[in-house]
């Protein structure tokens, strides 16, 4: 059967956005393989594997570690709702788009919200968060790894130590890093971790991974007041993939399958190697574009997302002709900033199967040809080195 | 390439279970297509006909008709989650699994649930149903068109007249009747239906069809709380899928793909005669089971959920035997009874690609030998019509 005698005809893409990011052939073959039903046995083995292999790009042992029915805004809600009763005191450290969602998901949960802010793409030192969190006493710490809005990378050793000295626990929003850079949910002290299929996995959406630790765990049991989610509500979900195996809601096994092909193909290809190639495609990236006399929007290189990547965009250029062209003349999808960054920045994502010397190298000649053809107003320079 | 070349080798299964239902390879097919962006124009063309085509089946004219990120259950979650503010009077009408869930659910929001309680398998006439909600006055009144833990069926223009008569809204559950058969939510008056993916429309599970009436739209614009839930609030939801189409979440683009196919076949047929061969279907299957000597758990037959039965256990027969032989020798799944129905019924679902004479021949051969096997102390007599 072709796509001749169906109702789907896709145009083609190459996706350099912020996600979806572009899905290796094995993954499409996976999603075609029949179904079986949720309380299958084999549905199972396959669940079982995928929090074997997601416990790897975690790095974590966590016990409780699998795949939520939702996206990984799905993930987020399901973090907050189960972590966040109804008066409990939240820190969030905010500089982006993501620590804004969380904030506001934790306010409809009845949290009540501090918040430490920063302009987008800001990083918090260490000893700023530590004092923070100790000034605040919050029950939840919450803060985002890799802020997609903003290209910024935070580290979360010292944030993890105050919340544990406080008795917090810690929300870590991996969403966009997970599968392309570490994470190192254990190393890092991290509580609660959650993320998505479609960024650094390079799988289609539809699922969020999340791993609890035992101190998340032991929070979970202790709830006083019932979660006001039935269909996130984690106790159930964990009764439902670990313990009886009885009917929680109908998984879609579709996904268990992509996921499971996605994470095999991870794997396969070595979770370090996986996230140097990635680094490597980043730093490709990052001197083509200086080339290209564009500079970066996070100054400090070790404070940037690897697998997305935020150009500013350069005096008397028009970012949205530049991301028309791309797409119009090439298939290429890149993104524009949002909120404060809008008409500041590109979010250009380069992940999995792109994240290759040859898609780096091809991209960066039509970027660079759109970005002229949009107004730059300087030839390209060599690559210095 | 083939399933050789991955890590996913599913059993071979009949499902003739509750659901998932078994799938057309055309929408195996669709599912193979390469992703695009969730921004992207060709996801709201997708989007745009799965809305046009979700209105035929669900029988409605609501602007608001869209497919939500989560299973069957995360659309009950929509349902309660948008319209049962903390404080609401909601009236339940409960004779199974899935109306106790959706208590659950309401009293999760807060809400103060009142019941109207039949044994699982029964159904409310028009004028008991009516008494019920103009004695409790709801603000919201829910019940479940075609409950899958009994194979009962309820009927609703009663139960919508007298919910309006009061100021009530009425969600109903169609989860199982989706697709296979009529739930005419304009003709009946349900303000609020949510379905699932996997059993009437036989596509994969992952997404929720949703419907709100003009009444519904009304009542979500004037809610004075915020909705606890972001990921299901319906406001953003519309937003993004009508209105700014500004991002809210990532959608899986695959499972639209899927949808938008399996619609599509149900249009190619025609969404009565689908109905039609359905019933035809399910007519089969209690003449062969009487001749069988078994009989149905639903005694009136305009009360059965079409495509989906429940026969009774036969007296000294272990229903496990039966359900673990048809699995084991000829990879069908059935599914039991559970709740104060274990043990007492089968749970056989007939839908989609199965819902033919040939499928149900076969079927039947096999159920009638299990049975046997197992214990069921009489021949099968001839078929008598």
């Amino acid at each position: 059967m072709s796509n001749n005698d169906i109702s789907i005809h896709p145009p083609t893409r190459w996706l350099f956005g912020p996600g979806p990011s572009q899905v290796h052939p094995r993954v499409y073959e996976a999603m075609r393989q029949p179904i079986v039903g949720h309380l299958d046995p084999y549905f199972f083995t396959v669940n079982e594997d995928i929090q074997q292999m997601l416990r790897r790009v975690f790095g974590t042992e966590n016990k409780l570690t699998f795949a939520i029915s939702g996206t990984g805004s799905g993930g987020m809600e399901t973090a907050i709702t189960n972590f966040v009763e109804p008066g409990a005191k939240v820190a969030v450290l905010a500089s982006g788009y993501f620590a804004d969602r969380m904030t506001d998901m934790a306010k409809r949960q009845g949290g009540d919200v501090v918040r430490f802010e920063k302009p987008w793409g800001g990083v918090f030192a260490d000893a700023e968060a530590a004092d923070f969190i100790r000034r605040e006493k919050p029950r939840v710490v919450m803060y985002v790894h890799a802020e997609t809005s903003s290209g910024a990378v935070q580290k979360g050793k010292a944030i993890c130590a105050a919340a544990h000295e406080v008795g917090a626990i810690v929300i870590t929003d991996v969403v966009t890093s997970l599968g392309a850079m570490p994470v190192q949910v254990d190393e890092t002290g991290i509580d609660v971790a959650y993320s998505c299929t479609q960024k650094g996995l390079s799988c289609p959406p539809g699922l969020a991974p999340i791993t609890l630790s035992p101190r998340a765990a032991e929070r979970l049991n202790e709830r006083a007041s019932t979660n006001r989610s039935w269909y996130f509500d984690l106790k159930l979900l964990n009764d439902f993939y670990n313990v009886s195996h009885r009917y929680h809601h109908t998984v879609s096994i579709t996904l268990f399958y992509a996921l499971h092909e996605a994470l095999t193909l991870i794997v396969e290809e070595g979770v370090e190697n996986r996230w140097q190639r990635h680094q490597r495609a980043h730093a490709q990236f990052v001197t083509g574009i200086e080339a290209l006399g564009l500079r970066m929007h996070v100054p400090d290189d070790v404070n940037r997302i690897v697998n997305l990547n935020t150009p500013c965009v350069p005096e008397g250029v028009d970012d949205a002709k530049v991301r028309t062209a791309l797409v119009r003349d090439h298939g290429i999808e890149i993104a524009g900033g949002f909120g404060p960054l809008a008409g500041k920045v590109f979010r250009i994502g380069i992940m999995g199967p792109l994240a290759t010397e040859e898609h780096v190298a091809r991209l960066l000649e039509h970027f660079g040809s759109a970005l002229q053809a949009a107004g730059l107003d300087r030839t390209p320079a060599a690559v210095t080195t």
